[in-house]
């Protein structure tokens, strides 16, 4: 049996998407178990199919949005969080999923479970789904968990990266490129230069070298490596350009002439779906790499359907004995 | 008479398209006299629509995309390009048009022209139209020249930029943004903290924080400082993005159902003037801020519409004397 620790007070929409989720992913996984941290009351009131394979451990705090992540890690020791980090610490659970606070998140999977040995920082690695046939993932690794970060980094990066994508997303030989702002050996600033011969002479890694940005949606890879500053630059760039392109269009559509107008009416399903392709829900949530257990960071506003996508990806990770295969390297 | 050279031999479509804008030019503008550099021959024959403020300098060598920067500027004394510079370093022109190699442009500025006194680095401004209603344009600074640098070149580009915007796109009061992965103050790496606290003591330029980069094409800022790296990626990140998600539009419109591919027949003008809007050939080349004359650097597929309008962003850093304006700053 699997076992998952779900932080059911985090994100926008706590409890009740989060204790929808574990019942959804009851139902169509039978060899997991869920135990939800939270407001046992509320909990149990939103529990509408309650099941054998889902208990509550009741906490009576909350990190929010607007806490200082080391702070409330510190303080809020009866938080949801905490306490289902510190679940998995002690082994009664073997992953844990939360929607919260990002910098809080980070701090409790540091502070209470620990970096893998060897890892000098953790990276918090989303996957998007790229526009290929196959909308196949690409995992970004640092989105923004490290900000000033050395070329040495980068390197683990590409390892934890690639353990993950064959560990998790079971992509074989997984395609690991360099975020950089050319193509050419000799492009970028110091820090992606030295980076660049690092991984080149890393045997372990399937290093296909430096990827632009303007390809971020064309599948070149499967696994990005990127300071979390450069990342989360590209996930923010990329995130407004297809809001505002997709906004832009409908308000185009609606204010056109009349055969537009038709038009737009009745590619209205069509569009609606593509955009909904562009999303990130589906694949799942974010990964912390490099922390001794799995741990998925589910987006903050993430519904049912989402809650169910990082449980499946929890499941998968503890399946696949992901973490242990990142030891056996980072041992190496 | 305000004096322009053209790099007749730049870019993708030399020099036909550089020929037709320089026509299109002295019929448009009256108070405009333009220098061709390049072939003899071959602009004579392309000059269907003589006009006494052409003019012709023959040249004999061609800096080409695929010439290393430095070594071209310094042996291909008889380039287009570095006679066009050269002409304006002595007196004979105002402002300089190329669609040449963007290092080479950049090299031949510094080499030939030089840098205003007081600036440490110049930095490459392309705009770019927002998708706000009056299609506002974005400047950005630096887009990619420089990789490597420090939050006092950062401070340095603000005010370039706060100076050219005001100078040669004539917005007043312009606002500035740092190009950064959060709006807090706190937010960012070592180089955006530290940039930030300087921008906000500068008294000289109206900042207005930091930006994201969801809200390139929000126009919440007129102006956004970065390093070129940083700077790069965004606007990489940004034209890939655009392009694949109107590629993947296109696609599910023509595959899908029979309504679905009604409407998209409907709406195939209203989207192709959609994309043109996202466009950045109407508002001219991307400009060297720091440089001791106007160079714009047109992009190296410019047809005669986008050289005619490099040609207008020239004039008008001419008429408003935006290079003695930035003088004056940096002298204070």
């Amino acid at each position: 049996m699997i076992k998952i620790a779900l932080d059911a007070m985090s994100g926008d929409f706590a409890p009740d998407e989060l204790v929808k989720g574990a019942m959804m992913a009851v139902s169509v996984y039978d060899d997991i178990e869920i135990q939800l941290f939270g407001d046992e009351d509320r909990i149990q009131s939103l529990l509408t199919q309650p099941n054998d394979r889902i208990s509550i451990v009741h906490t009576t705090e909350v990190i929010t949005g607007e806490d200082e992540p080391t702070k409330a890690v510190r303080r809020k020791k009866d938080s949801s969080m905490v306490k289902a980090a510190r679940s998995v610490k002690e082994g009664h659970n073997d992953a844990m999923v939360t929607a919260g606070n990002t910098g809080a998140a980070l701090t409790t999977a540091i502070a209470v479970i620990g970096r893998i040995k060897h890892v000098k920082r953790p990276g918090l690695a989303p996957a998007f789904p790229t526009l290929t046939p196959e909308k196949k993932p690409l995992i970004l690794l640092d989105a923004g968990a490290n900000v000033d970060l050395d070329p040495e980094h980068l390197h683990q990066f590409a390892i934890l990266g690639s353990v993950y994508a064959e560990g998790v997303f079971e992509i074989d030989n997984p395609k690991i490129g360099l975020l950089n702002n050319g193509t050419e050996e000799l492009k970028g600033n110091r820090q992606t230069k030295e980076a660049f011969q690092l991984l080149k002479e890393e045997e372990r890694i399937n290093f296909v070298g430096n990827v632009e940005p303007t390809h971020l949606l064309t599948g070149e890879c499967d696994v990005l490596v990127s300071d979390g500053f450069t990342g989360n630059i590209a996930v923010k760039t990329l995130e407004g350009a297809v809001k505002n392109v997709m906004k832009y269009l409908k308000t185009t559509l609606s204010e056109g002439n009349i055969q537009t107008k038709l038009g737009g009416l009745l590619i209205k399903n069509a569009l609606t779906e593509a955009v909904g392709d562009l999303g990130e829900h589906k694949i799942g949530g974010a990964v912390f790499l490099g922390i001794d257990a799995p741990i998925i960071k589910a987006h903050g506003n993430s519904n049912d359907e989402a809650i169910l996508n990082a449980i499946r990806q929890a499941r998968t990770a503890v399946k696949n004995d992901f973490v242990q295969k990142t030891r056996d390297y980072f041992e190496q």
